[in-house]
């Protein structure tokens, strides 16, 4: 597999969630795998773009074609890690043709009123898309646990569930890649800060964004038991940096570039006969 | 209003498809209201994107704090006319969270089973939101009608049908666009032909293509049936030249910008005390 220049050693090596990880053990400043500032992280994501648009237009050619390949990326954080970020700078390199992105909310009465993977089954990405998961069925199981939104045996059931629904997804022809962006909790302070100092970033602030700060230390540990408990060699959990946002954007670039390159895509074969197809085109 | 530096006059004004308009009286090859070459054209769409990626993040900035707005831009044309490119150039520059992109196909059988309205109703676009419909309830009244796949008095009813839906989008705060990209069939044979020529876009042709291309009249009487009957004060069509593809995306580009600068957005208030936020947070 070739790895764009500036990556020093493979970062799904060096991001994976291994067993029994603490996230304290996670430095959210370092820059695991790559050298380099700020500014050369900018021009490498433009690099990685190019790469990103290309391999996912043959992704999308062969799904054309009847390939059932496609990719989920699923983003996870506390507020203000970037996931916004990831979307906008990582995911604006693709054709909006081929990527499907769903934004989970708090869920309706209507959602309430199924399984908590209802919702997320129906959002998942068809053939030859990069699906992507702004927060994700991983909520059951993070706030739901944290704020004993369901009973502890509920909760204990969903991260089996949540393993048998991926292994399905997994069969049906997607890699699955799913992101913990980790910061903080000072870089949190200062993230909040920021939108409450500047009145064209008020919007992006929200009251409720303090009360579930001030948990913190309980979604620490609730990340910790999703990633020991569903972070699977199908479906594995990356645990990335993000206090630099610069290298929390190239590095889950980059793990969708790998996943794309994993699958040795080559421009489909046309099933008309083309020679036949232009006379035909020529007399119309 | 104001507008990019590049119009000269207005092209909204320019580009309305007006009662009794004919398409053999729209030069394809055209660029109303701009001077100009190609590489001008690539200049001036960068400009234009950002101004149109700012506009998007005020409107859905406003729409998280209540304001229903949002944009439905419609995208019909004939094979290879650029729509796929409208999406790839234009709508690429917008933070892909505020864009709702809809791709109609044949309809299901599913679909089938429904009025033709019901697949569309639900593609519609949430508040904040850009949604573009690539293909929509306008393939009803225009293969529905050349190829005869419903009774005459059926596709009558379905221009009401059309015009009482649009009504009710916009009196829910949508501002609605509707675009035709006019190439001439002549420029339809050399993009399907470059597409036979090149192993790297043999799947994005069709032999279908072909047998709609043979109907080429018949798709153009059934366009200006469309304007006739649906091009309203509230839902206006534009006809925009794009034999050129670069017009063409400034066109589009154009005409969102001045939907969403018509719209006189500002930065929405606050709706929590900012002062007690901050003091919260400092001690958080």
């Amino acid at each position: 597999m070739t790895r764009e220049t500036y990556w020093r050693e493979d970062p799904a090596e060096l991001l994976r969630a291994r067993p029994g990880i603490r996230l304290t053990e996670v430095d959210p400043d370092s820059h695991p795998g790559i050298r380099g500032s700020k500014s050369d992280g900018e021009e490498e994501l433009v690099e990685g773009a190019g790469i990103l648009a290309d391999l996912q237009e043959l992704l999308f050619a062969n799904s054309r074609l009847g390939d059932r390949r496609r990719i989920l990326l699923v983003l996870q954080a506390m507020d203000s890690a970037g996931k916004g970020g990831i979307v906008k700078h990582v995911m604006s390199a693709v054709d909006p043709s081929g990527v499907q992105l769903t934004s989970f909310k708090k869920p309706t009465e209507e959602e309430l009123g199924h399984d908590f993977l209802w919702r997320i089954s129906k959002a998942s990405p068809g053939p030859g898309m990069i699906g992507v998961f702004d927060r994700s069925h991983y909520e059951d199981v993070l706030i739901g646990r944290v704020r004993e939104l369901a009973p502890p045996e509920e909760i204990q059931r969903r991260y089996e569930a949540i393993n048998e629904f991926e292994r399905g997804l997994v069969a049906g022809g997607a890699t699955i890649i799913k992101v913990m962006l980790h910061i903080s909790r000072d870089e949190q302070r200062k993230r909040l800060g920021a939108r409450l100092d500047r009145p064209d970033k008020h919007w992006k602030f929200n009251p409720g964004d303090i009360d579930e700060r001030e948990l913190w230390d309980d979604y620490q540990r609730a990340y910790e038991a999703v990633f020991e408990r569903t972070s699977t060699l199908e479906a594995p959990w990356y645990v990335v940096p993000a206090n630099r946002k610069w290298y929390a954007r190239l590095a889950v670039q980059h793990l969708l570039i790998e996943a794309l390159e994993g699958m040795a895509l080559e421009w489909p074969k046309a099933d008309y006969d083309v020679v036949e197809q232009q006379a035909r085109l020529a007399v119309s």
